[in-house]
């Protein structure tokens, strides 16, 4: 079926972008090597990129058609510096809705991948969020984000501490994709971030968090909006103590 | 020479307690297992560790006899949720001057050792710390700890809200000893945490990184004291600079 073709195209995509020297190479060469993979196969299709889209302003400029959204690495602090968490993350919207996800982490050599309806994967094997449904006992991903004017930062820093008064610990990992993909197979029980690059952080983690059983959804509790730059997720349990929590934080 | 096989014994014991089962052994009981290891091969050597001792309160609970440092399993929480970063870190002090170190990442198959005077390695190759001379382009790794009364959340999360202005980025990744090693290796460019367990944390981490081309030394910019639960490093460059962003945001 054309979902599983989709899938492997963006499996191959992924891992060629990932063989690349990602030492010479450039975001924009590795984006341009996963649009060509993936334009030859699927020619009438479209694409958003980091390196080759601005910013998208609204859900209206996301079309109907097959779409593939792409970040050809996240992480590119941790790549500058040797950290491990990059990964190539490619979705693809059929009808405004995530159909397929990809996020391949090279260094570390782990594939997550789903396709809507059809469950996650971390590496071939099935995945699924973690049982915890105990906030005081959950494990939370965020970033502090890469805007520092004085009024983001102390909201980012005042959040980050009363939510710390309300579970386990902390991460922060330096890749919103990766960190969806952590909540989604249980490494992790929660995530959230505002204001990050756009759609193409997101397309893939949110529907294989989805799909391994997670909740996404906006910080405020409101559905969640590709577009809008405002993520959080959960395990199957959580999802309402943590929209209370961040809520409270807020 | 005896470091060598101080070196090498530690390695064994560090290994062997990795391939224990994890999810069914204790903390304790890769204490033991390390414990029992080393002291088979040497029984008049002393041993502190995380389980078996309480945090000693002075410099002059270290004695100048050959003294192993051990924390069986450094990130618990991460290992509870299967979060990749955890590790087992053994020291060797001899006139309470650490003179060997193992720290092993039994999941990532990361082994960084060092011996004092004779470099720092991964997995067999040396390693040194990052050339960033930038604070403005540094990657910090840190951790909001485990005590969250009030007064040491605020100051917590205050300290970060000062020091993310004048650096690039932060991690926060759950292991301290790796953190260290992370610097250690270039990964990261600056470490400090305040208020950990004990000096298994930092026993391993702090010869990896000194050995490595970094800096060790007390977040005020004092030198630094193992026994003080107070830790900053950074690479060879940084360490003023550091000390002053530190200073200012206390």
């Amino acid at each position: 079926m054309a979902e599983e073709q989709f899938l492997a195209a963006a499996v191959g995509a992924a891992k060629s972008a990932g063989e690349v020297d990602l030492v010479t190479e450039t975001d924009k060469a590795c984006e341009d090597l996963i649009f060509n993979h993936l334009r030859m196969l699927y020619p009438d299709h479209k694409f958003i990129g980091e390196e080759t889209s601005a910013a998208l302003g609204s859900t209206d400029d996301l079309t109907y058609d097959p779409t593939w959204i792409v970040d050809p690495l996240d992480g590119t602090t941790n790549f500058v510096h040797g950290f491990p968490f990059v990964c190539v993350s490619i979705g693809l919207t059929i009808g405004k809705i995530p159909t397929v996800a990809v996020v391949y982490n090279p260094i570390m050599n782990e594939l997550f991948t789903a396709v809507r309806g059809k469950g996650a994967f971390l590496n071939g094997s099935p995945i699924k969020t973690s049982p915890q449904n105990e906030l005081v006992k959950a494990l939370m991903v965020t970033e502090v984000g890469t805007k520092r004017d004085k009024s983001t930062l102390d909201d980012t820093t005042n959040r980050i501490n009363k939510l710390l008064f309300k579970i386990r610990s902390i991460r922060m990992c330096g890749s919103l994709a990766l960190n969806m993909c952590g909540v989604a197979c249980g490494r992790l029980d929660l995530c959230y971030e505002i204001g990050f690059g756009g759609p193409w952080d997101v397309a893939a983690g949110a529907l294989i968090l989805k799909e391994a059983g997670g909740f996404v959804f906006d910080p405020s509790g409101d559905e969640f909006d590709l577009m809008a730059q405002r993520m959080a997720g959960s395990n199957g349990h959580l999802k309402d103590q943590f929209i209370k929590a961040l809520g409270d934080a807020s």
